[in-house]
């Protein structure tokens, strides 16, 4: 490849987001293309322990100041990761990037769009998605996945109707209205997360595939080392 | 006072700010007047670390990181403290607010300023400085009160150049022009902060009487507790 892509998947906790990125990574490496996996917030200092200060500060954030929060850690993955890895033709594999702020901080908190949008331009300094893969899972099966994970956190606490918020704006993500009124997210294709894990990702291979070929093809399974006698 | 009010206290390094805070925070002690003082980045949970990374984090913070995470520090101190403390009808005394990011990551780091100020529009949701003083100090002696304080922090480390774009946009900031373009600023008063303390703090108590004739008139030293024989 001669330049890096940058390919984000999104959707609603419980839609099968970090577990398709795990599949795909493996997918890449056994065909021995190199990538970069990140996901937010993380994967600098600043990004680690905003994580920890947006999972767990007693008596919660303030929405503003969570939204600016993850907007920080953004910029800083930006800047020490996914930029420079896109520079040197590697592909990143993002778990979550804005459009999760726009569907939790914007619709979910109802955060002003245009104030927020701005703020996420300071943090992306122009780095737009070449792909989002937008996993969507009926409201029982992904409830299903999310309760088997254990404990919810502070943000999935924040109660159904905050949910219903940010569901339909991952929905709202897909119309053609929508897209051209943001280009910055660039390219959103929706993927059905229902169904096993291997199911899923054949989608996901199909998805990436339609937009582009090369990266279908690429590659095959590694060659076995030669062994010795 | 029926309502809160806000004072800010800005200025480049070393010009005498948090010295002449002190110094009005005891003032209004002494008179008996219920006031609190903020600084920034501080005063929350996520201010304190903010505080830390921004000082301390080994390699520096990409510019734009830097940016977002003082206004979301911000955003915590107004909604945890601020804001509050003005609708209790208390005045507020803050050590640096929001001119210093226009001064230090606008004009000091170039970063855009129409994102730079929607951003921090959505850290202070409005909250606006009743009055900023505004402290200048010819540059030698600064120096000179800066380096007798140690060792510089990662900020002050920044060069000559970046200092001199941050001293100049203090300077722009007092312009007609310039308040008329960013009216989110609210009133700012030139405080000229060479000299000894005291006569530096009878310049702060003329601009705030001149702003506010009940403030400066308001109470008077407490009187001693009547002794018992």
């Amino acid at each position: 490849m001669s330049r890096g892509r940058l390919i984000v998947f999104e959707g609603p906790e419980g839609a099968g987001k970090t577990t398709q990125l795990g599949l795909l990574a493996a997918w890449l490496t056994s065909r021995g293309i190199d990538h970069v996996r990140v996901r937010e917030p993380g994967g600098t200092a600043l990004g680690d322990e905003a994580r920890r200060l947006l999972l767990d500060t007693p008596g919660g954030l303030d929405p503003r100041a969570e939204a600016l929060l993850f907007m920080a850690s953004r910029a800083a993955l930006v800047a020490a990761v996914i930029a420079p890895a896109l520079e040197r033709g590697t592909l990143v594999l993002a778990d979550r990037y804005f459009l999760s702020t726009y569907a939790y901080q914007i619709a979910g908190r109802g955060l002003p769009e245009s104030e927020v949008r701005s703020a996420n331009a300071l943090a992306t300094a122009g780095v737009s998605p070449d792909l989002t893969l937008l996993f969507a899972v009926p409201a029982p099966e992904r409830a299903a996945r999310a309760a088997a994970r254990g404990l919810p956190d502070r943000i999935e606490r924040a109660g159904d109707a905050f949910h219903g918020r940010v569901e339909r704006a991952f929905a709202m993500f897909l119309s053609p209205n929508w897209q051209a009124a943001h280009p910055e997210a660039g390219p959103v294709r929706p993927i059905d997360g229902g169904g096993d894990a291997e199911s899923v990702f054949a989608r996901v291979r199909a998805a990436l595939g339609e937009r582009w070929p090369d990266l279908a093809m690429a590659g095959a399974p590694a060659a076995p080392a030669p062994g010795r006698r």
